[in-house]
């Protein structure tokens, strides 16, 4: 059978088709010009501000209360000289972070329960997939809320028409002094803190109002590539996380 | 409208529900223990050995004549010590490669077009999906022909049983003598060489027969990270292309 003919094969298989059709399009990300949207800004947002210190104290006493911390981020994107380019958050003219941040205790409690709970037989294999399914749900309710209260003119309003879309990568942190890694590491069964990216699929246009002690800034990929020293650990691998999809350039 | 109202409120959608499984399904890999696999050894394989320069004379006589060059290769995941552990092939006891290869002329010659002919508009949007997903099609065909030749009996052997699946990130080589890049950097209109990694669903058990020149090692993913010097700067970057998966470690 020539190449051809297996094709036309598949397509006959509508299931195979609805599956191929969602897989395409999840590869696909339309950008829009940065020009498109509007950038306001609001009343500064309290930062705790800590040392590295104070904050495994604080990681310390959370986890005692709450168990394994998550935090969720997005990563949007425009376009802009025809190149991808991120928005993200500077703190005092130095930190960059994603939009996002911790979620509630119980916004995503389940979290590492079901990690756990993955190394199952196939009749709690359902069950287990249901959960987590759930709990991504959660994740990307949080991460809505955390948009809201970033980018938008006050917490309760959400940014309107932004779709929070795949999980792009995670990270663990294994204890409270360790950095953190793209995997569980081996003999890890509690791990401290977990971050997941996702990416946001932006519409035509929107309005982002920022805290005012912050700047919201459009990064090309090209300069955020390895740059681990400006960007940090995580953000700076965004483009390599990126890889696999594909930019539709969007003209207006 | 609280959470599970939210929640069952989706679940009636049917759509939505087959979209769902696929994304969850997706992000599950189920990985089985080293030991079910087996072993074996061939003839050495003819490897072509050259220097750096000879490597981009190479890539300029083969560009000149066949345009764009595509790699596509293979991450064969299984699992040891419950963490999961890539497949590699060591060559020399120094080079560390993954399955794979490039692909013949023609093969996946359309894949540059797709992407230059993604800045479209929206009447010309679906044909260019139908071709990006011919294309991506056409890549996994020649990943399992690769995979045959490099682990497999012989060349004519396909290796039964495996998923080829999605891809994973996808790196360009703007110029003959640059590093390759996970996104084709500004004003690059013609990159030399596209190198795509694929993520392969291995099943329950599985026969490797591997040139005696070459070793197939099973290298935990935590030796991997971020160890650029042993492993080459894309091998490297697996386990945070893979960090948004969940492993279900499987015991027989």
């Amino acid at each position: 059978m020539g190449e051809e003919a297996r094709v036309l094969d598949m397509e006959t298989s509508e299931e195979n088709a609805t599956r191929r059709n969602h897989l395409v399009n999840d590869l696909i990300v339309d950008l829009y010009p940065l020009s498109s949207y509007y950038f306001g800004s609001r009343d500064a947002l309290r930062v705790k501000d800590e040392n590295i210190s104070d904050r495994v104290d604080r990681l310390k006493s959370n986890y005692a209360a709450h168990g394994l911390r998550t935090c969720v981020e997005a990563v949007l994107l425009v376009e802009l000289f025809k190149h991808p380019h991120a928005l993200l958050l500077q703190y005092r003219n130095s930190i960059f972070k994603l939009p996002g941040g911790r979620l509630r205790p119980g916004e995503s409690g389940l979290l590492y329960c079901s990690v756990t709970s993955l190394c199952i037989n196939s009749l709690s294999q359902i069950s287990a997939l249901k959960t987590k399914f759930l709990l991504n749900l959660l994740d990307i309710e949080g991460l809505k809320r955390k948009l809201a209260s970033k980018l938008s003119i006050n917490e309760n309003v959400v940014v309107p028409g932004s779709e929070v879309g795949e999980c792009i990568g995670m990270w663990w942190r294994p204890n409270f002094e360790s950095l953190m890694y793209p995997f569980l590491p081996p003999n890890v069964k509690h791990p401290k803190e977990c971050t997941k990216l996702f990416l946001v699929r932006l519409p035509v246009n929107q309005q982002f109002v920022v805290p005012k002690n912050f700047k919201l800034l459009a990064v090309p990929l090209c300069q955020i590539h390895e740059n681990e020293k400006t960007y940090g650990p995580i953000i700076s691998q965004i483009p390599k996380l990126l890889s696999r999809f594909s930019f539709n350039m969007m003209e207006l």
